[in-house]
């Protein structure tokens, strides 16, 4: 017989994956939650008989999913803590997946448009006056001719988050933050190559504001409709700007 | 004048933070593209002028992130390599924020109708007959009754899978899987607690079927509206299942 068909490969887990693991297990069966404090690096690295370079890198990757916030100090209250926010990393992984081409900025888009579509509806259906009043707010401060292209971008994702967090579905408002940020700086960086910047922002919060508009109405099928042209038109506004002859890059 | 009012906080950015933003940056310019290699530990902690484990643990990030896969051995061949698949890290983000109650099953099952019910709409005008026929394999081996629950959920999660990818937005394919991924555990232990899982999964597999001869029927509304049903009515058979007196929880 030979060697290959007695043995097989060893699974190679590195020493901060099965530190990894057992975290996220503890995780997973509701051992750990929300709120709990981690033991502390030199102590977790006694309990799993590992070094505490290992328990750092495992604890690095947990900080950067959201999940633990980073202990500080020494002594009995200075473990990781267990937290649960999960839209940066999000955001990250969104952001360099673009950038990667793991995925376009068209499908980003296409996802948004249903994802926005459904969370205007929802609006439609459940806004109360005041969440209404907190929107109408961000569009006036969007009418600022003052503020930079950057600032009218942060304002315009408020109002895209806002309408979804409204909404009460967390993991909607989540991922609406997350592929807003995901486009961000790429979204900044066009609306700079505009031939007239200006009148786009004035379209685009006129758009906000009949949105609103309609959202107030209860008119959720007419606020879809109207979410839905107000991001592909503002796509391909984008797009064709960077397809134009002469614009620097 | 008070010390507070001339001094802030240093922001406090660790070292393996610092390196990770640098690497991020150069992916955010599209100096680093997927396929690059990094330069090995030692190179980029000399270049960086920082500790090699504060590079390894910027790089456990990353590889945590789907952004690169680490290398082995050492030499100039030897450093991480720039990838780009988002998939684990997204189902393992959302997966721990669901155990941690950042969101409930409901919040992804909500999530889920909204992006099901775009992507057989989208594939009624779209899917080739090798995908249908692909699609209806897998609903073929749904009906084996020899499979266990945790087999039957995976081929679950290959249809739903399947049917988001053949759309051609890789960004909705990603997100269907970790989505699935995300309540794949929790789903399978549930069904083991259905007091008829065997009618239930006919049911499953019947819907399946029902909505692939209206997606090859070209019928989108009608496999929205099947796809919609499918997913709603069993969430709440393990909802209500869940709340049954006296099942084993």
């Amino acid at each position: 017989m030979a060697p290959d068909d007695l043995f097989r490969p060893v699974q190679r887990q590195r020493t901060y994956e099965q530190v990894l693991s057992q975290i996220e297990e503890q995780i997973l069966q509701g051992r750990l939650r929300a709120g709990d404090r981690l033991p502390g690096e030199r102590q977790l690295a006694e309990s799993l008989r590992v070094s505490r370079p290992a328990v750092r890198e495992a604890l690095r990757v947990l900080e950067a999913m959201g999940i633990v916030s980073a202990g500080t100090g020494s002594g009995p209250g200075s473990g990781s803590r267990v937290t649960g926010d999960g839209s940066p990393v999000l955001s990250t992984v969104l952001r360099l997946h673009v950038a990667l081409s793991s995925f376009s900025q068209r499908e980003v888009m296409e996802v948004r448009v249903q994802l926005e579509r459904w969370a205007v509806r929802e609006a439609a259906r459940s806004l109360r006056p005041e969440q209404v009043q907190s929107l109408r707010e961000v569009v006036a401060r969007m009418r600022d001719q003052h503020i930079t292209h950057s600032a009218f971008n942060e304002l315009d994702t408020d109002f895209h988050v806002g309408m979804a967090q409204a909404c009460g579905n967390a993991l909607l408002g989540l991922l609406m933050q997350a592929l807003r940020d995901a486009v961000h700086q790429e979204m900044t960086l066009t609306f700079q190559r505009l031939s007239d910047p200006r009148s786009t922002r004035d379209a685009l919060v006129s758009q906000h504001a009949a949105i609103l508009d309609a959202v107030e109405g209860s008119d959720g099928e007419e606020a879809a409709r109207l979410v839905e042209r107000h991001i592909v038109e503002f796509y391909e506004s984008l797009e064709s700007s960077r397809l134009e002859p002469g614009q620097p890059t």
